[in-house]
């Protein structure tokens, strides 16, 4: 089951509110994913995310795949019941990680050997494969095996990549997947528009659920991921969800959001949270900092998360400063708790037709305070 | 506010069911008292403690002066506010971590000086600095400071710790609290019976409202600690509170609560959970096993905690094995609920006068299982 249902538009730009609808529940976009990479949004447990809102989360395939591997997952009959999620899940096609995180072997048109980040040990990853082990995992969502090229890299390579990238999402068509299960195809193409409108048109042609833009936020200027962002979605089916993927700053998806950009995920509020570093309505905060000592005030008084409603910033920034793991959930608390209500404050922006309004609001906003209060 | 009043005698052996009532509420008995050294039961929130049914925790006076420190205390008003638990909160006298992890400099009947294991700066620690301290934590129950001496040196150590001792809980004494807060003695002499005796009548001599039994589970073997334990409460006033410091395993507690200790604090619960270590009503368990892998059961059948309701055992060995965060709060959840409920049921079966059965009965099933299966 895949249902995607525009509710609003906004008439100074791209931005849109919507429905999608599948086997697992309903998710409301613009859609913020927190990343939970092996089967656990780090730190946080199943019920926490709910009370953040979370609709949807994204694990990975590759991580997934190599631990606890897919004879557990297809045991616990998918990941849905392995870690007591009942939302939709994503999963995305384990090739970032492969071409970023492995020792690659040898990469051919057929896939890519490549050896774990763990113990060194081989493993071949093609398009059917990561099918297969998406097929296993269960997720709602499954995302086409593409290649990932770093935005350093010169123009052949893009060239070839694109037309590689093609291929194999042809062939990702071809695997049957559970039923419940829905594929997205991924645009690449680099920082070159023309190779952008390529790839569009022909992952187009082979016809997804929805339609990711894949390779940006990898080493390109922010302006150039704006400009390629926002070129590359006039390409996009309107009718199907548009997922920019690893992408970003507050500010990062407010623009995608204007760009036309339904799905977002980032492992930026979970890692930042990790190292004390908080996102709030008035800017970024680094919890560490001497200035909060003896602070009895919240995060954010605008907040409303579990952590703004029971502790101050002087007890943060001593568990934070004592080591104390406390320090780390309630941190990501607020910062999921802020992704989240960021996006939904854009939805109903968009609802009420007032999205530029909201976006130009909230980041002029997010300059006026966090450290420097 | 200190009210203790005794509910259930058993008669086949010196357990008691009671309540102590403070300003903070009430603590039914025997409890045991999860440890929260720095202001934080380690990876828990104050709601998981409450789930698990915690009517008290425990801090720990040298680390909380070190960092926070008493500035940052009173500025939030004491400990309850600062952390945001509105339940009772004992703290320890700070003697025990003077003696065992920080370097010490010098000690004299006056105190000690001694150097922060954090970051070597120099520190006096006496009686009354030690109340002083307490003052400013705002804890429900104050521990008088006492001298710790591992029962590894030779008695003639114990004599003079255990006249030091007294003199110390005597100037403890002298010293005004807070209206709402109430010390406790503390009883020394070692593996000795008769210096046990002779510290036993001199501290109640001075008068508290509860006694402890400090410098045991410091090196002697666990028969000398039952041995010394069970002779120690014949000098221990009938109605007041009795507190059986740093102990212990589950069968610790059965025995303590038989010999007539009505508190317990201890680290292995939470500690052992962060190494993989979990208490079930059928004996220890090491969740890295590969003997879980495929495991949809829970940690504990008879478990009612929150990891048991949502999570198998093979989720928690993969958390355990990926190093992921909700791993280690899932076990510490499940172990905090296995100490609780332990002494809960110790208390049930006082009331009903059957605890004998209870304890022989729960000793001999944590024996059948674990990871035995
Ligand atoms: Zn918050
Ligand atoms: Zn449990």
């Amino acid at each position: 089951m895949f249902d995607f249902t525009i509710e609003a538009e906004d008439s100074s730009c791209k931005a849109r509110a919507a429905k999608i609808k599948t086997h697992s529940g309903t998710i409301e976009t613009p859609v913020f994913m927190p990343v939970g990479t092996v089967g656990s949004v780090k730190t946080l447990t199943p019920d926490e995310l709910k009370d953040c809102g979370a609709e949807i989360i994204l694990g990975n395939t590759y991580h997934l795949y190599l631990r606890p591997g897919t004879d557990v997952l297809e045991h616990f009959n998918g990941i849905h019941n392995f870690i007591s999620w009942d939302r939709n899940i994503l999963t995305d096609s384990g090739g970032f990680q492969v071409f970023s995180l492995s020792e690659l072997r040898d990469i051919s048109e057929e896939g890519v050997y490549f050896k774990s980040h763990l113990d060194g040990s081989k493993f071949f990853m093609s398009p059917e494969k990561s099918m297969e082990i998406q097929k296993s995992i269960g997720s709602d969502i499954v995302m086409a095996f593409d290649e990932c090229v770093n935005n350093n890299l010169e123009r052949s390579y893009f060239e070839k990549s694109v037309d590689l990238t093609t291929k194999w999402a042809e062939r990702c068509k071809n695997v049957p997947l559970q039923s419940h299960q829905n594929l997205f195809g991924i645009i690449q193409g680099g920082t070159y528009r023309d190779l952008r409108k390529k790839s569009a048109e022909d992952i187009v042609r082979v016809g997804f659920k929805g339609y990711a833009i894949g390779g940006l936020s990898v080493g390109e200027t922010t302006e150039k991921m704006y400009e390629i962002t926002d070129y590359t979605t006039d390409f996009m089916p309107e009718k199907a969800p548009r997922y920019l993927m690893g992408v970003g700053t507050p500010e990062d998806i407010l623009n995608g959001i204007e760009f036309g950009i339904d799905m977002f995920d980032c492992v930026m509020p979970t890692r930042n949270a990790r190292n004390g570093m908080l996102f709030t309505s008035r800017g970024k905060l680094h919890i560490k900092r001497a200035q909060w000592i003896y602070s009895d005030e919240p995060l954010d008084n605008e907040c409303s998360c579990y952590t703004c409603r029971n502790f101050s910033k002087g007890y943060l920034r001593h568990l934070y400063k004592s080591g104390e793991i406390l320090a780390l959930r309630l941190n990501t608390i607020h910062n999921i708790n802020f992704y989240l209500s960021l996006v939904k404050g854009a939805r109903n922006a968009i609802k009420r037709g007032c999205f530029a309004k909201f976006k130009s609001e909230m980041i002029n906003k997010m300059k006026t305070g966090g450290d420097n209060v």
